[in-house]
This record gives structure tokens, C-alpha cells and sequence, in this order.
């Protein structure tokens, strides 16, 4: 049985700002929700439908409630709710950055599908490391979170003022840019930091100063630009160094 | 002045039976209208407001209606309606298919977000023949549509039975797969077909005997697979030849 209260207060947490006061998300699904079972997040309430509850043994120190489908369907902020959604803690913020890698630097992603698509796409190439822009959109946002297919477990995220950062820091920085060196033809990157800039305007002009060495993917035809998860991918699979 | 049928006709636009049993689609905002305007396609009818008609000319054979922003909301797909909506004819499908270069082949690809990415990174690189599965999603999927930013104006797409297609073909066979050769150190094609599988299941069972070369995306990382239209982004920026 879920309470009127309950449905209310779960739906209040698809609304960033109830999230960021209560310190808390939710995931949907069994795949995601299992993953954040096995991860070091803890959850604080499961809703599961009696056939999930019966294939998955110990939830750890979760509250568990039993729901119908329809009433998993009244808490669930997908088109089709699927067995199972838990309520997880925010964790801290990560501590402090590690120097000794590549890193990626967003400057103001806003579209929630692009900012999931990158996380698991430097998780893909064994970056662990985002340092955000104050606006680029919420990580607990539930299609950011979807998005990243569990990849948001294993990938640090830093929301900072990303100037004053670039300004203080010592790592060499990267830039995607339309006129910089063809990554095609670069070799490895180490150390360092890729800054990907917003969907629409790029990386903002404030920001331009810090870019020491600016990368560029070879356009062949005609399209104006390429999506930033796209240009995210194709420019980690040419720098970062793959053991050989 | 925009009457009930003409909100009722375009609307019904918006599903792909009408679409297919009219041979027309409906494209939205001024900068893919004005792109569609520039290329080869016949635009049947532009609904805009009176600010776009007064900053744009010539506008061939249309029949043009102004509206205002209320009733342009009523004809559009889009949550904020911009400006400008226009209804085109769909082109007969494309001719032969040349032999002579790269072009890509997808097997069922569902999501409009990723075929229309798919277009847009194929023009990047200068890939100008996609051949779909049956099963891929519809190309004039308002979606599809807005997410080639254009790009479908310069790219063909055929879809066809693909292994009949993939079983008669000449053309070397080049498939996206987990266990091939590394694309990274892979040299340039400039002749093929390369095979993208659809989103959770991949190249079907029964296309892979036509699969000759496989490429894979070293991993070095934990997320469980890469997004179709990031990898396709990412296996093109190797495998396409940039002059040089």
C-alpha cells in the first residue's frame, strides 16, 4: 500500500529543487536499481512490485514496501514503470581532484540526455573524473541518471565555478574547438583536461583564455556541427592512450 | 487565419500514417525551414508569422499562410512553436547506390534522437548512403527530422531487407562488434559497407555471417556498452580517410 503522502512526496522528488533539500534521488528500474544496490550508495526505500521482491534476496539496510504495478506506475516518472524504484542518498561531494589524469571539463551542458551520454561515455575510456560548470544540468536529474546506464556510480562529478578553476589549476588544458589541431593525428593524453563546450554556443569566451591547446575533428562533409556527446566520444577515443 | 481542419490535417502529419499515405512531412523553425527551402525538396505550404515573412523573401512555389504565435502553437509539434512550419513533399526514394565509397548500413535502429544523430555525424564525415533495416524508426519522424540539424537535406537513406541487400552486395562488410580488431590502429576505408546494430541488441544474429571485418572501440573503462550514435561517431572519426 502506498500512501496519497507518499506518491506526493516521491513525486516532489522529480523537482530539483526538493532533491537538493532532501539530499535525496530516485532511480527506476531493475537494472539501475540493482546496480546502485551493489554500489557504496546508500538507499534508503525500495518500491518493488512481489515478482521483483521475490527474484532479488538482500537489500541491505533499505526500507522495502511491496506495490501493485499501478501503484508503482502513480509513483514512477517513466512512460512505462518497470517493477522497481528505490530512493537513494546524495552522496557527499567527491573530495579532492587527483592531477595525475585526464579529466573532462564541462562548460554548460544543458540537455540532460548529452550530460548522461558523456558520463558513460568517459566511463566507456576510464575517465573518472567531470568537473561541471554551476549551470550545466542537474546529475540527479532522473534522464541524466537514466542515461548514463549506472555509469553516474563510477564517475566522479564536481559542480565548480570552472574559470576560477581553469585559472588556478596546473594540469595542461584541452579544448574542442573548430580550429585547433586535427585529433585525428594527436598523440595521447596523459594528463590533462578536455573542456567540451555547451550544445548550442560552445565553450563561452570567458572560458577561451585557459584553452592552451585546442583539438579539432576533421569535418569531411557538410553538417555544421556534431552533437556533444558525439564530438565527447570521438575525441577520448583519439587521445586517450589505450595501453599499446 | 488557420481553420479546424488545417489544425486537424497538419497534426495528423505528425503520425507516420499519414505521413506515408501522404507523402508529405512537416518540418519546424526557421532554420531547418529555411534549409529545406534552399535544397531540391518541394515545400507545399509555410505557416508564419508575420515577423519571418517580413525577413524572408522568396519563397518558390509555397502557398503561404500567415498565423499568429497562438495558432502557430496549435499547428506545432514542438513544447515552444518558432516562427515558422512547413509542410514538404517527400522525395522518391533514392536511385542506385553508389559503390564507391563508405556508407553506412543500420540494423534497426528505434530511437529518433539516434538516427537523426546518425545522419547529421554520416554528413560530417561525408558519408552520403545509409542503408536502414525495415525496422529502423521512420526518417520523417518530427524527431528524426529535427535532430539531423538538417543533414537529411545531403544524406540518402534506403531502407531495405538488409540481408537480402548485405547477401548480394559486392562491397567488403564492416560491422560494429565487442570481440574484432581495435578500430583505433585500423587504416582507412574507402569502400564498404559498415554495419551498426540496433540500441540494447545489437547486430542480429542472422545479419552477422555478413559481417567480414569487425570493429570494435577498445575499452578502458566499466560502462557496459557506448550509445549507437556515439560509437557510429566515434568508428567513422577512425575509419574514414581525411585527405592525407
Amino acid at each position: 500500500m502506498v500512501s496519497k503522502n507518499e506518491v506526493k512526496y516521491i513525486q516532489s522528488l522529480y523537482h530539483k529543487k526538493t532533491r537538493f533539500e532532501e539530499r535525496l534521488f530516485v532511480v527506476e528500474g531493475p537494472k539501475l536499481t540493482g546496480e546502485v544496490l551493489k554500489s557504496t550508495f546508500t538507499v534508503r526505500t525500495i518500491y518493488a512490485t512481489a515478482e521483483w521482491l521475490q527474484a532479488n534476496g538482500s537489500l541491505g539496510g533499505a526500507t522495502v514496501k511491496e506495490v501493485t504495478p499501478e501503484e508503482l506506475s502513480r509513483l514512477s516518472h517513466l512512460q512505462t514503470a518497470n517493477q522497481v524504484l528505490a530512493v537513494v542518498e546524495q552522496p557527499a561531494e567527491p573530495g579532492n581532484l587527483r592531477e595525475d589524469q585526464l579529466s573532462l571539463v564541462l562548460d554548460g551542458i544543458q540537455d540532460p540526455g548529452n550530460l548522461g551520454t558523456i558520463i558513460r561515455i568517459a566511463d566507456w575510456f576510464g575517465i573518472t573524473q567531470i568537473i561541471a560548470s554551476e549551470d550545466t544540468v542537474e546529475l540527479y536529474n532522473p534522464k541524466v541518471l537514466q542515461s548514463t546506464m549506472g555509469s553516474f556510480l563510477r564517475v566522479q562529478l564536481w559542480y565548480k565555478d570552472i574559470g576560477a578553476f581553469l585559472q588556478a589549476t596546473q594540469q595542461p588544458v584541452y579544448g574542442a574547438l573548430l580550429n585547433g589541431e586535427d585529433v585525428t593525428t594527436h598523440s595521447g593524453i596523459k594528463n590533462g583536461l578536455l573542456v567540451i563546450g555547451n550544445e548550442s554556443k560552445g565553450i563561452r569566451l570567458d572560458i577561451m583564455p585557459y584553452i592552451k591547446h585546442a583539438l579539432t575533428i576533421p569535418r569531411i562533409g557538410e553538417a555544421e556541427s556534431l552533437n556533444a556527446a558525439v564530438a565527447t566520444g570521438i575525441l577520448l577515443s583519439h587521445v586517450v592512450k589505450t595501453g599499446g
